[in-house]
């Protein structure tokens, strides 16, 4: 007799973007004359650029004929892709990683949830507080994280690493050793970063305990500082500790167009076992390639047009982070990020929970966010207004919720 | 200190379609100047049809511009798509599945390869022998098939029901009883089919001892004859113990193109859990939806232009599968098959084995197979060819078969 996956069961609640957008759709269907702005989900509103859609085009024509119609993909990516991504996101910043060390997929949530896949199953996991949901989600569902408390919101066997303005929203080395360690810099909630010489200790301390990183870096393209590392390979001893994530999505605008890449460098190994072989083996196995057409928009982010295009892309997005957070100072709040990642992370006013606040910006400004705690219990009291809408829309937002 | 799933490491060998994909290359490097036929893996080979190519474009165009962008898709699928899904493939079928009921994907795959996800650890899984690798080696990776035996090449925990002529390759019901049945009609590998009533003794079997079917109608477009069931949701009772797969890859070609979708009735409940809203639970925690123009392309599968068009298609694959089907038996071959199937399932001469026949097939007639075996042990002396190649490329192919 079947028996459904008591993992799943232990879920609380809805995944916290499927909320926000059922919360958004109730008070529309309230009020139908509000004009809600949407500054929450980190979803890109901007026109996919012309060196991309020209990509597009041209691929499509690719499959309207016989010679050059392209039928399953290799397993790992096709190698135009491959070294493209070799060349210009590790080669030319001096990092050691070969093209058949990045895994080609259709998008760094599919592989973020899937990468803990790999690890045996009493694998315990340190997560930052507050946390891209997915990381801890996913491994709840493989039922590896014990129990959940109501109370302080956490689970019994995750290590959580709280990020707080008293940290500066860095996390510090964990007092009980993880054999796991999801980083994500950029941060997305908070928008903060850490140094190469901060990252450098991560690396360290995972050669050390034999931990391994899972790095995201879906918001590399953000960077504006010096000193904050584009990629953990940047720093010494990361290809026997990091596998590193990478998202088109905020780069590119490809959340709609899904692509996304992993790196496995060969020489994180235990027992002579290579992760990059195991991973090899879930695509090979459960997995058929990112579409071809897909593919070669990919490579078009690579082009020359491409990335003068998408250096103005994010140029923008830029723009509207910095007037959030000038705004959201003149008004008053307490607030980070905006300066090399696309969130601005503030602190609820008079003390309020996030969801509070959340219900009063989406009732008074009629401005849509996310709610902090959504994130982690260290969350709580914070909210995250994303750059990702329109300029105009943007400042509509900014200078409603200033108005208040 | 991190350790490799283990699960992973008692997998035999790589999977099936890479190993000839490398004995193809290993070949070719070999033997520059032969020109090698792939009746192998099976991947389409015509172009995608005008009426898909055209949406294409346009959902391309919709791209380039901001009033119509796309960003993230529903989780689950967007609506013109699972309702064009639900009109065609059900409601005109007289089978009663709503939109809400359908999850589409990036591929039948990944979806064949997760679905195991939901079900609890212990759970026990019967398939046909020989069967698609992915049923069982996702379900390896699962840790829930027990221990290997190299003898038998069967998994301790594993039900299989062998499919050999003697049983017309229908699996009968087993002896011991599963949680979970992966059925695949018209099969792959073997081209057999059941007919309607021969699948309502399943439905009535499942729905007896409360196992659920996963349905693999990945071939349906290939059906030919009137008693053979296109859904399993033609059979009474199917609401409550059948998930259906579905490929866009085999009926419009979208081997690279990757698109899919997975019916779950939420009539199929444990003490009031639906799977129905397990699988949506993954959807929206570990996928990020398919791409927005790939789903337009799937929308046209639908149109009166492209129904059209890919009847067309699917009879020249047929035209081809007939040629080597009667080639085979001119040749003195036992086959089947290659009827409501694009797979021809041949016995191999002289009792060799299947990977001894794929090597004398590849060196002698530089013709490329899969070998039965690589699906299972009841695939030992059986060898698949399939109807994906050219016209051109086929008759070359079953000629020089002829001439051995």
């Amino acid at each position: 007799m079947f028996q459904p996956n008591e993992n799943y069961l232990k879920l609380p609640g809805s995944y916290l973007f499927s909320t926000v957008a059922r919360k958004q759709r109730e008070y529309a269907e309230a009020h139908p004359d509000k004009k809600i702005i949407k500054l929450s989900i980190g979803d890109v509103t901007q026109p996919l650029c012309p060196a991309i859609i020209k990509a597009l085009h041209d691929a499509v024509d690719e499959m309207a004929s016989a010679d050059t119609f392209k039928g399953y993909a290799p397993d790992l990516g096709y190698e135009f892709l491959r070294n493209a991504i070799a060349e210009n996101d590790y080669k030319a910043r001096g990092c050691d990683i070969a093209a058949d060390e990045i895994f080609v997929a259709d998008g760094a949530k599919s592989d973020s949830a899937n990468i803990q896949e790999i690890f045996t199953q009493n694998t315990k996991i340190a997560v930052c507080d507050p946390v891209y949901p997915v990381y801890v989600d996913s491994n709840v569902m493989a039922g590896r994280t014990g129990t959940y408390d109501k109370e302080t919101e956490t689970w019994s066997d995750v290590i959580y690493m709280p990020c707080l303005k008293e940290n500066n929203f860095a996390p510090e080395l964990p007092k009980e050793t993880p054999d796991l360690i999801y980083l994500c810099f950029p941060n997305n909630p908070t928008g903060s970063t850490i140094t190469k010489s901060q990252l450098q200790e991560w690396v360290d301390y995972a050669n050390k305990v034999g931990a391994v990183i899972i790095y995201d870096a879906a918001y590399e393209a953000y960077i504006s500082e010096a000193d904050v590392p584009h990629s953990i390979y940047e720093c010494e001893g990361a290809r026997t500790c990091a596998i590193e994530l990478h998202s088109f999505s905020k780069n590119a605008g490809f959340t709609g167009v899904r692509l996304s890449y992993v790196v496995i460098p060969k020489e994180i190994k235990r027992d002579g076992v290579m992760l990059h072989s195991l991973w090899a083996r879930r695509h090979g196995t459960k997995y058929n390639g990112a579409p071809y057409i897909i593919q070669k928009a990919g490579e078009a982010v690579y082009s020359a047009e491409g990335k003068a295009q998408l250096k103005e892309q994010v140029a923008y997005y830029m723009k509207n982070a910095a007037y959030i957070k000038n705004g959201l100072k003149e008004a008053g709040y307490d607030c980070s990020g905006g300066v090399n990642a696309p969130y601005i992370w503030l602190r609820t006013p008079n003390n309020m929970t996030s969801w509070e606040f959340f219900d009063y910006l989406l009732d008074k400004a009629n401005v849509l966010g996310t709610p902090g705690s959504g994130f982690g219990p260290s969350g709580e009291h914070y909210f995250r207004l994303t750059a990702f809408g329109s300029y105009e829309s943007t400042v509509e937002a900014i200078n409603r919720i200033k108005a208040l």
